[in-house]
């Protein structure tokens, strides 16, 4: 049986699989569990993080506001449902000289590593790039030197360190709304300097559903199985992108090493809150919690770019599909 | 009056027009009559076609799987509302050297023509063409000669020899989403060899419905006015495009000679499943079911590139929409 | 307090704000106000102009057909709400020679001055400018000369002359669907000579939701405080161009100057209507009226190209809320 | 015979006709007739305006610096061939409050009506508009009124008023590369506030070398058979815009009437110095000079956007050639 | 070594090889072998094909004219050198009823197959295709049934029917410079109706000079070692296309299969002539003279769509360098 | 009086101003020094880098083939002028584990740092990013990290550490003919990793020559006033990019701080050799060789796209001209 490295967490979200769901994903009921307006400048919230911090969670939420401009907001949680976002955003100390001014956030992720949460997103500095910054406690961030130069999206970092180094897996883009999303790999020994970078993953015409861009969402998922990463993928149809997403194992000891890749989606926009709002038709995950204990893993994502939703199901069903449909086997 | 030639088909779907609707055409009140997940494996069914057959009826139906490839199932239906669609791919025989190799199918079209149901469809051969295929039970399917060289797409039979020749409606397009697309007209008297080809109609700026481009629905229906032929236009809107569709009529012993064009649309997207899905605003029709004894007509269109919809008409009444706003007497 | 000039309009549609919305502004609970099909042959009606005339009001309704041609319809109402639409198009009379020929017209607006309504809309002459006519009476349409060179688009009239010289916000664009748009001033003494064009504003990166385009939504409404001028802006996302609408100041006297720019938008598409239609995701405001006596304005917006809106607010909470986040100030 | 309208030139810049040429213009065998580097901080200097003036001629001139920004200077010369340009930009005076930032200026044209040369110009505000300015000696240059709204280019005055008004050819454009244009003319009655415009001609498809767009060039030659007006034409290659010129006539009483247009290029790009420079293969007119006596006619046009080139025809041979394919005679 | 089949041609056009040329191609040192300005009305003359006749050589020429229209005209030589050009444009005879107009023609090739000379040309109709005629004469000239639908350019003819069947390639496009372009090959007994369509080569981002499409050239040339096909591939630079040209082997007695394909251009725009014109960088080559007793081959290329070049070669230093950089054997 | 750090360099190549030349730089006689064919299977040679070396001098040249295939190769010369150039292309050696496949390299840079030669490229690696590698003799290569994440190019080393650092400036882009591109910053402890990455300049709309893109050319030069960086830029006209370059002065402690740059232009594309080739109006410098002892600056830059240029300064007079035009003095 497949394990799941790390912690129980016997309060993750949860809900069993609805009677005759024959998807390894199922969404939650009472979807959209963060909506768009939450605080009371917020235009939207999606495309956050969340982690088990204290007896129940904090995350760093996407808070565009009514000039939508994009924001970083704290907030907790009892129960991983209902959350309680700071209305004000996240402003960060200690930042580098140079970094000093936000000019936009977004997409963050939350990694804990020995004694401390990293975040990273996707920073406004002359373009997009990825930001960095730790926090003990969801209330003081303290902001590193971005990782790599522009232009950049997706940073998602390891949850701990391989062969003595900080691994990210990230995104390089363009400027705008860019065509094209390759993940790779860097290392870091004291995350200031990045280097030794590797290509994972490019997109795939024969996989229609991540035929445009592929980048990696919630933090990987250490299992006996490698690393289980959740990555979205792009199909530019007609009328816009279409974001689902799916997910690989990677090598546990060398995660530049693609063990397995589902060619089917887990889960692609089909309900309203994900095919209507400021984006239509986006499915986007941030974010994942695992207990060890049952195997559970509960998916954080983006709904339309305007609403988070969350999405459950077992490790071991998910690897079984990635392994069932793997595109490194039928090519 | 105005007739359908043909066998009468009193299990034709159909509902009465609901009271108070102005409109030509008017939807089937259990729309989507086929849903997108019919199937397992199924991510979406639609831009699918149905026939007559035995009893009840059958089809070929678009059923794109959920890496988003799209391929071909066929499926059985007793009445045109219930259908049993075979969880497997259609797998041709008999193709012909070099054609062995089943890249992708779409947007299927059936039309019977003397013993057997030939199968068109745009067939991936290093970009999309017209496949063509045959079977007499829709078990079996034996592939021949694509007709066209790349790049096809709406490849459309008429349901009987004209003049000695079979006759093949089709929208050359380009490699990707095409921005253009008018209807030709070919021949063949062996379905190997094309020619003669001809060019019928262009999209229109004056009526925006079908600006962009036009393509051919459903096997063009024989009627004592001429052959009936639904066709779909697209308008390009700062948001993508609008797949909406109307009707001509053409010469029925020069198809090549447009009678009439009518200038408005009979049917554009407007509900929410013709309106949210995988490919929003889209009403794309492939098939028509028609009774000569009461000039009933069933249309089954694809819906947001998501589901299968139905709508129903009188071909007296559709054919006096055409001339009432026919484009040809505006010009 | 904040005063609008003009006369109290009692009989102004209105609801009160609901009870715990933290908004400026609030959508009317019967909305679409107008429907898309309220005439036999329309396919939808938004973007359209309402004024109080006589003991109701009327309007010029963008009235797009089923060939989905842009068409202007007048119509009457007695309180706002339920309105009658002529089911025949607007026939302009005493059209300047070489402008006989209506070719298509869209986003009306209506403005009152001195003894006429005066209309001006987006005309098709060798491409959208500005055509102006006036009526007395909402039956009869005098065409004028258009007023500037095409291509432009969203010309919006002040209410009275400033300065001897009729007053004109238009938005020069191009041919297609414009990825830039600036608000510019225009004067003239008769209505046929227009100069001394000025720039008011510009899209701004920094808010995002203002970034693409912006044009002027409503007739400027005087008030104690300056022009409040409604504003629509652009976002293009890589699914489209989004339209909400927020709104400034000018200087009553000299309204190229620009006292105060709302940094937030009031409204964005968030409801069904607003982002489910012929073009997903706009709301685009054309008229307003306003209550002297109470500060109350009722603002007319098109949904989605699909239907009309209706929202409501106090001039005083839309006044302060420019102010709170003034761009001018923040720059 | 056709009579030229206007004083004798007897020192119009001239060569005879090369034996054996076929065209009916020829190019000067000193081409280019100014260089690229004739002042010293010029990178080039092209579609430039000369008009007799005093003894000899005087002129202004797209005079681009070696940042590569667009600068207007004026120049002087005995013969109409060398020229001696001034080393310092046009500073314009008494620019009318709003208009006295100079952001960029190019492709002037110069006109005398009555008792001064009027200059019009690609003005850069917030765009480029038409500017409008006067001067007497070509020292001191009084600038008026931008002449329309934005996107505008290649404004040219009519060389008398007509029926009262000033008149002018425009060709609106947009904020780039402008992939289309039409001519269009406008008229005032006191050079500030402008109306009644007009279309005059549209690019043609079926004449590929004015097929992308068209454009005024020189100010219009007033024959007995009409205003002479030479415009270029764009066609759009593989490799980018080709600028060739031709030339139509327009009614004397109703220059909005077009009375006779070549379907034939008279010069496309075909030497070095006009296929290669800092935009290959451009020819772009913006002054002619004319001999009443002779029906000599000497065209200063930009080469490659690089340099100034001279050709020259006879007014005869022109209109001859303008009717010989005639295009309004073959449509 | 090496064989040409056919005919010997001992007054093929030819130069030796220059000393120390280190290539398998060499220009004629009178380049360009025909100018832009052969005929009076001409605007330039290239991709032009010759073919041997009488004691001489005809040919079929695009020659635009002044309007960039693009024409054919047929024309002689007595040493393929010098040309004498009809100044009239090819009329088709005996046209099929409904192509009977001609829009346009461009990129001839004539193909001698049995008793008659065959042109296949770009044919405008509704869109660029494949026409198809015949002369005897180079006179009269009758025109049959365009080959195949739109969009289609480059369609070449064997020379000689091949298991029983006339066999083209043809490279299927869009409708404006295009930007894909793959060689197919088609079959016909009759020349009327074609099918049995086959891929034959794609363009190659691994030899960037064919990365972007590809284009058959002259008539396939019948060797001892296969069907040996020049054809033209484009490299998409930052300031467009450039088009040089190569070489493959098709198998003798099945030519949809290749033997070889040259990975290095034989002759890419590197002379003024190719370099500088209407399309800067194009070497397009469309006929080729052989001479089967010495194994000399001359081919007739456009030179930046403005003139028509000649070089010279080996056909076993031809066929010995597609086989030293055989992108078969390096894959 | 302005100080070069570093050795004399008394066989510099070298020619005097020539009279009359008023601009900073002025190009060598011999232009182009080396040919487009310097080795036989060379299609051009450009963009390369050269270095003193033993008694004479070393580059690393990038020679595309005539399969335009990018490929780099070593070269010696005695004198600057002469080249030998290797027929093979370079091999790297040790390259890390994953890094061993050559895909493509091009425009490569040279530095000399402590003891060895520093060669940084535009690597192909899933897109192009920036090479590292060094040599000794210019025989043997040994192949580091890559520096970077694509997408990037020119990458530029400084001539010492800065700060304990290796300096490095770059250009990040995207996959295909990037339309955007600032000068970043980064360092680096070890060559391996990377990181403090700083913006360093932007283009400039002002100073249309760098307008679309800029990026850094040869080595910075130390002087007494600062790090003087040759940089080029990019104009985007109708018909495609113009590349020129400038030059800028950086702080020598902090290099991240730009002192002074200049607005104009030093050398654009104006003769024939860098107007037609390959890619037209291309003037692109790669390296530079400076003599401490007389101020003299040669400046090797591609040509084109095809041949090799050279160029000649002082160093007082280019960095007068900086300062003469400094864009930080004028915004």
């Amino acid at each position: 049986m497949i394990q799941i490295a790390g912690k129980e967490l016997p309060n993750i979200p949860w809900e069993e699989k609805p009677q005759g769901c024959q998807n390894v994903l199922w969404r939650y009921s009472g979807n959209p569990v963060i909506p768009r307006d939450a605080i009371p400048t917020s235009n939207s919230i999606f495309n956050s993080a969340v982690v088990p911090f204290g007896d129940g969670f904090a995350g760093v939420f996407r808070c565009d506001n009514k000039a939508r401009q994009m924001r970083l907001n704290a907030g907790f949680s009892p129960d991983g449902i209902h959350w309680t976002i700071d209305h004000d955003t996240i402003k960060f100390k200690n930042s580098p000289e140079g970094l000093e001014h936000f000019d936009y956030g977004y997409d963050p992720r939350v990694c804990f590593i020995d004694d401390r949460y990293y975040i990273t997103w996707c920073n406004g500095y002359h373009g997009p790039t990825i930001g960095v910054a730790y926090t003990f406690d969801f209330k003081e961030f303290y902001q590193m030197e971005n990782a790599f130069l522009p232009y950049n999206r997706n940073g998602v970092m390891f949850p701990r360190k391989i062969g003595g180094e900080f691994v990210m897996l990230s995104r390089p883009s363009d400027t705008g709304h860019t065509a094209f999303g390759d993940i790779y790999l860097s290392r870091s020994r004291d995350l200031v300097y990045w280097g030794k970078h590797r290509h994972i993953i490019s997109p795939s015409e024969e996989y229609p559903w991540q035929s445009r861009k592929v980048g990696a969402g919630p933090i990987p998922i250490e299992t006996s199985e490698g690393w289980l990463v959740f990555y979205h993928g792009v199909l530019n149809s007609c009328n816009g992108f279409v974001y689902s997403f799916g997910a690989m194992l990677l090598d546990l000891e060398d995660p530049s090493k693609v063990l397995a890749r589902g060619g089917n989606y887990l889960l692609s926009p089909q309900t309203l809150y994900e095919c209507v709002g400021d984006v239509p038709n986006v499915a986007f995950p941030c974010a994942a919690l695992t207990d060890s204990a049952t195997g559970r893993i509960a998916i954080y994502y983006g709904c339309a770019d305007s609403v988070t939703g969350l999405a459950f199901g077992y490790v071991d069903e998910i690897i079984a599909e990635i392994r069932k449909n793997d595109m490194l086997k039928q090519i």
